[in-house]
């Protein structure tokens, strides 16, 4: 019986978060897809016929004949990531976790709700321990943070926990994959910078502040770290890059700061969980890298890149940071929660 | 008399600076082109035969068919605008001024030589008094600054003026054509950023405050803003985009920083120059504005265009520049520093 | 009174033909915007604040304030462009024509309606003659081509006077823009070919017979050439490529066929349209010409052109052929048939 | 014994094809890179130090630390796969040849010698014998072809086998790798086309001719299929799309055709060798599809995708097909020519 599989639901299955669910879930060791949900336009099809395949991975064939469900909580599984657009994402998910589903979610909705974990397995899985102030009977919501968010806190982290942070200021470069399909026009991006992005320099300045934050009796003490983001959209398919500065609380040096980087491991890596990378951080000493097609792919699209470590003027410090928008900043990421609540034992 | 052209050289004149000075120049009422000089492998042939017209404005006929001469200074001409790479610049020019010539470079080499003006027309002008103490028999040199300097400084003197300011923070997304043709191979800028220029982040720390510093007793007392770059590359043809925040001296509000965008006219306005921008400054209200390949052009290329001020949590302001390279930052800058010199006396 | 311009205004007004048309009206010296009419969600809202203006050349301040009407024939023009959507043009378009509006269309809709002239000015000028076989009182409709039959057709018109044309194959490269607004996803374009483009080699491969096409006795006897055609989406701004390939009826040589195509005038030059292109026809001669970055713009983006014409081993000759997609190929073409029919009286 | 490896080499391995060659052989079953080498400015260094490694597939290890060597034949190893530049390619395999080695070279020079094989394992495997005219003591030259012609003659070969081909037209929007690094300027590509490859279109048509041509008593007898070209640069960065039209000598219908392309195994299919692809080619019925950056990849990137099957009015058929240019059509066709050698018992 232990070999056997944990069925998993996709909600919002034939949107692009949903196909990357799929992708990254069609031969995994843990987790089989039992379920897919989607608008009632989807339901009653097969996923073939409603979804639009645009990976380059060819649609897996255990999926390609599953007929898609209504997004109700009556699917066969004991997880549903859900990809659901925000505007329907909050009410669903609180179904399904009502209804006693593990829900772990790439959405905004649920993020800051105070008895949810913001989750990234490397930085905080001890916040896991929010679910047990969730008034879920049985079932649970668990969130993944923004794509850009979490590149930014994994490069922190290590910092944060040799040197203290004071402040950090961070332009991005975004990638297009970002704002879904069919998402931004052609004609806006050939030839051409975005400088906006709506909603998101917001959820750079406050997501981190609560992964980051300490537990303490039940609720998160947000993290005081002051942080002023800006993003910008271009012309690259996946793998957002992003400059970032910071001052820190202690002294030290590059050569420091990258032995930190290079030397950091956490829970996933130590429980081997299938989709952990082998390092969450690579540092590249090459001025010109990291880049976004040459880096997003490393150790399965899971690590972050990091380069151009400096001194700054104004900060302490400047850096480079990239890392893979879909996979470690959606559905990489999320699954790699679920694997986190399994080893740990959530899911018994 | 008075209505004959003043006789005008090119340097570099095949290179993608030269071709852009020839582009801008050729229908100019003041300046007329009689000598083309760029090196040995070009001197001797008909323009059109040596240069790889790239523009797509068409190759002038009045300068097809000019013979390219060698760089030395023995044209027929009263100004020579520098288009010339850096390794050779310096040199040259050199040879020129001291042959009498007036010498307007979009080169590196003498821009912080002590006597050399790095004139923003719109914001320095007294700085041509600098000229005076050069060692050249009536020649001189004159430059413009790095194309990513520019939009920054003409966006960053109106605050100087009525704001002061500490510290300035800036992340560029340049352009391709800053790089020169060839340049940069496709294969690394299709579906990626590049997060590295080679010495362009100490150009914009430095320049700058040269450009805002005060002429005194022969000599520019550099400003002493504080400023922090760093630089990318991106896939956009034309016009370098810029994520600025600024520290100002005194408090304001975002309304009256729009207006002081909004009203700033300098010399080259009062004096109706031929290149001048109607407005050094445009600000958009659409926070999806300024945009690389919607506002590079406008006026000409000349004017700066500006938006999404806002306020931020770590400096006091963060706002997005954007300014042509090619045109405000290299061939149509310099070329109103000519016009402010003839117009100021200079070229009597 | 002479010297009053005819009052027009524009079907689809927000859309990106109907841009295209205000762009190049806002300084039309026949012709000016008096009316702008789209759909009920922008009617009734000032053109600024309901059009998302994407052009690089400002909005006109003459239209910025204009106020959007529905798309009733109660406007205060003669004459109407219309860039509406197809799915609705054809209605629309014969209300208007039938309360004696001139209906100048770039909408697929009428133009293969029997008595409606689909026309290329320097081509079947003519076929205006059919407007009188139209059942509208007053009113007419005329219609442009689809934007990669203009090019075609263009290069081709000189061969076929001079030496017969047998069969015409043609694979199109054509850019982003041809999709309308918001059209194509930049992630299917971003480093990728979409070999597909629904319902555009039907248009190719019968469009130009009726064009090329004699009137004869109130009918458009249709050419009897075979025409194949493939159809591409490529990653390019503006500016459809067509590698194309011909059969002739006289042998000829290439040298010839270049000078018919540098000698080909038409009436629109005759006549001195103010729109018409100096030279309808650009041959280059270098091979890697025509690019459509380089070129599309040539004589106000209303020229063809041509380029690597050498012969062909299936075929006599193969050659490439560029041209502007959204001003010859729809709003500059429209402008130009409307001049000619006020050339020619049909407008008195 | 039989489990050691066999020893093989690169020369211009530091060139883009040599780069391919080290990432497709670095878990090679059967081949283990044992030398490098290079030109004289890289011979003495490290690969890590000399390589500008572009791959996003990291450097593997045990090629990290090789020290590059002249191209001089005292390499230790048994073949050699040349990436060689063609302006030194010719002489330097033929040295290596005389020397002994069994040369598999993507280059062009030798591809047209009458004893040396231009070989697609799936097609043309016999011409393998033409080595036993060559006049190398136990060395020997085999070719690759052209990476545009690849892609064709693996979609044709199963028509001409069950249909017979009288003419091919094809037009190419090839990918920016084909032309190496740094090759293709940004600016050149960006918003662009470029509408020609120096020397494609020669090779295109004459190529294939070989490749399809029967071997008779020592000699290739060429194909006398009568084929037409047009060669165009487009912005993807890898993977050639090819439109293709077709007379075939048989009547047949879309249906069969499709069924023969389908079915389509060959030699190293039956042979399972390490780098074949399990079917050569695949069929799309999608029309939007094959698209270079979906399908490129398909089936370790040495599988051609084929779509938009459909009647022609000029030829029988037309349709489109894509190949991975640098993998199929250079590094990873050469390997499997050699794998096709070793199991025919060439290397023995």
């Amino acid at each position: 019986m232990n070999n056997r599989k944990i069925p998993v639901g996709i909600l919002g299955a034939t949107g692009s978060v949903g196909q990357k669910f799929i992708e990254l879930l069609s031969n995994h060791p843990w987790f089989e897809i039992t379920e897919l949900a989607a608008s009632e336009r989807s339901a009653g099809k097969k996923y073939k016929d409603a979804a639009n395949w645009f990976s380059s991975s060819p649609l897996p064939d255990s999926v390609a004949g599953l007929l898609i469900k209504n997004c109700e909580p009556n699917l066969n599984c004991k997880i549903v990531f859900s990809g659901l657009d925000s505007d329907i994402a909050g009410e669903i998910e609180q179904t399904f976790a009502k209804a006693g589903y593990i829900v772990v979610s790439n959405s905004k909705n649920h993020r800051m709700d105070k008895d949810v974990p913001l989750l990234v397995p490397e930085i905080n899985g001890e916040h896991l321990n929010l679910i047990k102030y969730q008034k879920y009977n049985g079932g649970c919501i668990v969130t993944n943070p923004n794509c850009s968010t979490i590149g930014l806190v994994l490069a922190l982290k290590p910092l944060l926990d040799s040197f203290g942070i004071e402040t950090v200021n961070v332009v991005t470069m975004q990638a297009l994959s970002g704002a879904g399909y069919p998402g931004v026009s052609s004609l806006d991006t050939i030839d051409n910078v975005i400088p906006f992005i709506s909603g998101e320099e917001e959820k750079m300045q406050t997501e981190p502040l609560k992964i980051l934050g300490d537990l303490n009796s039940g609720e998160v003490k947000f993290n005081d770290i002051k942080i002023s983001a800006q993003c910008n959209r271009v012309s690259v398919v996946d793998g957002h890059t992003e400059c970032v500065q910071v001052k820190l609380k202690k002294k030290t040096s590059t050569k420091d700061i990258i032995e930190t980087w290079k030397n950091f491991k956490s829970e996933p890596q130590r429980l081997n969980l299938p989709l952990a990378p082998v390092n969450p951080i690579y540092y590249f000493d090459e001025p010109k890298y990291p880049q976004p097609r040459i880096h997003r792919n490393l150790d399965k699209g899971m690590a972050v890149s990091v380069g151009r470590l400096r001194e700054d003027s104004l900060f302490d410090y400047k850096f480079v940071v990239l890392s893979h928008n879909t996979i470690r900043g959606a559905a990489g990421g999320a699954i790699l929660c679920a694997e986190l609540m399994k080893a740990k034992g959530y899911l018994d």
